[in-house]
């Protein structure tokens, strides 16, 4: 557990807003001082393949889904777009949300043309939440791509971002996935920490990324190389796609344990699950990364919930 | 028939502003929670070609006509590019307008460049409309083309429209439609859905989509998991090229029950067609949209107009 | 003739400018409707091709010659670029001038690449001139290019532009040339027809085409679609290449009374001759066009001058 | 000799600033209505070429060696970047500066890609200089490349930039170049005499173009196609190459007297002198631009020095 | 060693910030008008390449080290990304930043794309940390690529940074990286000067250059030339790959005390060694830079230490 008092807050979060961003870090990391983030900005990302098929819940087809989980179970925080929030929030006002500021669908593939996800809103406009308070904000997401040919404006609006979140005292999240044709290996542990420590330089409060590969010995600890990289910037896996249950906690419970990681995002592996079901999961990640539960002992939560 | 208490107002949208929203929505679907569009936006998009040659009302070869229909017949709402409303409006003052804020030729295949169309007016400018209200504004339009090269400049604009929309208590309406070199078929049904969820993640209030096409089986109900996929964000069906009267009603009839969509937007099929029949089909349709008629009912209105 | 007060003031105009607009479109005009322009952008738009070389009036190598002409000749306006009138302006205060806001030259061909033209300069640059009113100006113009790759950044300057020029009670001509790579045949009836048309949705006050060329028959019948497609944006025909003095009222004035146009705007056949005879055909084409003289009667008055 | 009340202001020079603009116009024509511009802004547009190496004085290799000449010769203005101006400029307060306000590396060469040269600075950042006044700025430059694939954003920079400067009584110059791929011929008379007109056509007070080249004839009387074009904006010749004194006096002399040009702007051949012969060389410059001396009185000027 | 009265304070410095200036550039040259620039921007320049692997101190790993040696060792002035001041600052108060204000990653190389690195920052949200003054920043620091397809973007953000940088005070470094398809040979001595010359027109107080190479002969006397093209400017050299203490520290002084520069910048070869060994380094670093030591006396400090 981590006490109030000791979280560093960074220098571009005024006097002011201090007591705001430390109470925004301890309510989402629980007092862990790591991160479980539900992951919810798929229906762009990716339209609707995650939300509709073989294998996924029917309850899924309903954005309102997403929603309900991020209610009922024990999550960190919930990132989405603002669309969403402000169409469904109204009814889920105890859930803490992550504005994920930009999105992109995934039609263009990289061989065509490298990827470029621009901001959809400006601060200015988020600031109008931030003010009426109708659901609780408490940070904001960005997607950059180290290695596309349009970086730069990328990196430009993730470093202003950041700024900007920090002054208003909320938390930032950069999603750093080197893509590119330049890009031959995304998930080359190397790489993996070069993009972890991009999200530190560009100031990010957590940086997520892809889980490096290996050919042989524990991917886990070629994380290690990553979570150094990115410093003080605290690093946090990407769920990925549909594993089973236990698979995905061991592997969870070992990126904390051994890769050092401070915890992860999920999207697919919660929400195509029925709400039960995906409530349940919830509970069994927020034990392994808020509580330091073993792999048997949230396994467990989720088998009881 | 909806509640003026039952809509659900998204966040977006100021306390101030709550009642003219409800209201506007009310309205235009006339109670029903169903939209009834009569798109005009064709001048630009189409160029002459909706308008002049074989089969088409020499009535339609003139703007005005447009204006015409707009306000004899029973419809929801009517969508147009601010520069016609501006020549007309002060003689057909009694018409709801969408204003169609942004569009773009057909000339430029997707061969050639992928399409990209770009706001036309700022919000400021907007504004003088809804303060010296010449004509009731009741909304703004916008089309985005997910899959294009150029996607990322457009949610952009469509994302922050949707928002500046709502602060001025405005209906937002996206026509999505997935185009570009990367998209190999626009109208299957899965896409279909991805594009009707990207209205929602933008808040759209209606998200206008092409209806998809099925190799075997119902159309109809391949229309459901777009539907689903929009959640709150109500879809909407383009009402495509010139068909027969009583196909185009059992369709939108169709549509509607079968699918689940709220109603939807129709522009060749009305305006070519002259003055009176155009009034009678529009009649015919919100029959079928607002009062839940038959097809037979509502080919009945048709014929009897 | 028509009555200041028939005059429809479209909407963007504000109250306090609504006079203002009727007096300059009555003025130019003439009180009948019809526009003869005075074209003068084409030190840009084609070098110093059009002003010297064989055939061409040796007066026409000096920039004032155009000023000349306006200033003596019997014109609805003069348009040119703001460089030009400011430097020449002071010793012709007597011209209406309409500034055409972008311009470029005709170096890079479609070939090449799509045209481009963007505004020179902004409105609050224009509001100078507006205020300070050393010369009077009644309107702005522009070109756009439908059909070009890079169409949509003009189409979003044009809609602007016609805007605030409304909102300053001034007049604006969109000059709509389909140009581009997409574009095989420039002058086909039905695609001026489309480019009338989208000026219309621009909200123009005038839309300047090419005129539309056919295979057999009277291309001045084909000018139908297109001013009704126009509807109240009233179009006028581009003058275009050197032709001969009387082949050019007759065209002139069948354009008007077969095709229905409102008036022409007319360049090179103007100013390559000498000032005299440049004077005595502006006041030729001006019979024609606000008088509603014959063909005999305006070369009568050119022979005469 | 001019008068100051002759001096034509253009109409975007404010009345409380015309005496200023006059006063500027006197003072770099030294009462001539001629310039002669020391141009040094090829530190930049030809990194080290024109600064060191074989026939170039080694005192040329310290940019103090262009201010030195500036303050110690008899010139018109002095034209180079920002930047070594706010250096040096304390130590040469009583040289005339023009601000070239854009500069582009001779690197990337047409064949690769099209030029483009865009503005360094704001006019809220020259206006810094204006107001504090450490150094006399009396006008900006800025240089076009007509049929370049990026000449609309050109265009644009140049007609604010000479509006901009009228505004605050300064004097504008505009180097126009064609240069592209759609450019055979850089130097062809009838081009730069476009050029000359695009000048115009953008309100420049100054035009400085390549002197045309003619395959036979007088290469200066073709020259006067230019100056015409440019009417009442002053066409100056930029200087080239090294030349031989004497031959280049002579050029100068007949592009003046023959061709009918408002004086030149000269880099190189001034520079790569030593500062005495340098400052000799200008001297004689000024004498034929200025006082209308023969090649022989200037060249034995140059000599005496 | 200078006197404070000695400096010359660049034009754009207002006269309420000329003692910061001069204070500044007093402290960071300590006395001696040189700099020895510790830079560490790599993390983003070169992601995890330069920070782990063989023959790195595995202490590199953590972006925390830089900011110990900075802190702990005789620097000049640290540069880096401002989310890793912002993050580390408050730990470490008592270094000198340089906020470098553009970087890009190394993943695009030169033959898919010429290389664009843009500002992350507006200078609005630089003013926070000057006003709230948590850590002292005393300049900012813009790699421009001379030769890229990109140039006129990044040369125009340089120019602007360094006046914006001069308002307040602040010291304004240019790292001139010649770069780009058109650039066969980024080292050829005549080059670089091009490129030194290029900061200097910028108006930077220093430029930061690669050493030139030579085929024969003494490269170091090679870099005299681009030490006079820079004039006022002062140039430093960039430190380079990974090289042993000693010839490091030759190489240094002959750069000063042969080829004239001003100090030099290096990161790799500090923070690739362990921290007691990087702070040894630095220090002899600053006993040639700062103190004139001879390479001897140098090393001495190094092996002291």
């Amino acid at each position: 557990m981590i006490h109030l008092d000791e979280i560093k807050v960074p220098l571009d979060v005024p006097e002011s807003k201090k007591d705001a961003y430390k109470r925004i870090f301890f309510e989402i990391t629980q007092g862990s001082g790591r991160l479980m983030l539900m992951a919810g900005d798929q229906k762009v990302e990716h339209l609707n393949d995650d939300f509709y098929g073989p294998g996924i819940s029917p309850e899924d087809a309903d954005p309102e889904h997403l929603f309900k989980i991020a209610s009922k179970a024990r999550i960190g925080a919930f990132a989405t777009q603002l669309g969403l929030i402000a169409r469904y929030g109204m009814d889920y006002p105890n859930v803490r949300y992550i504005v994920k500021l930009n999105s992109k669908t995934h039609l263009v593939k990289t061989a065509q043309r490298d990827p470029l996800s621009l901001l959809w809103l400006s601060f200015e406009q988020l600031d109008y939440f931030l003010e009426t308070k109708p659901v609780p904000i408490v940070g904001v997401g960005y997607t950059i791509y180290p290695g596309s040919e349009f970086e730069a404006q990328m990196l430009t609006e993730a470093a202003r971002l950041v700024f900007e979140a920090h002054q208003r005292g909320l938390i930032a999240i950069i999603w750093s996935y080197p893509r590119g044709k330049a890009v031959s290996n995304e998930t080359d542990p190397h790489l993996v920490a070069g993009a972890a420590g991009l999200g530190a330089c560009l100031g990010a409060d957590f940086v997520k990324v892809n889980p490096p590969s290996v050919k042989e010995g524990d991917a886990n600890l070629a994380l290690k190389e990553a979570v150094a990289a990115a410093g003080r910037t605290r690093l946090i896996c990407a769920g990925g796609k549909e594993t089973a249950v236990k698979d995905f906690l061991s592997r969870l419970h070992a990126q904390i344990h051994i890769g050092g990681t401070y915890g992860n995002a999920t999207g697919r592996n919660i929400h195509q699950k029925s709400l039960s079901e995906a409530v349940a999961f919830c509970n069994a990640i927020a034990a392994i990364t808020f509580d330091g539960a073993s792999v048997e002992e949230a396994f467990a939560i989720y088998k009881e919930s």
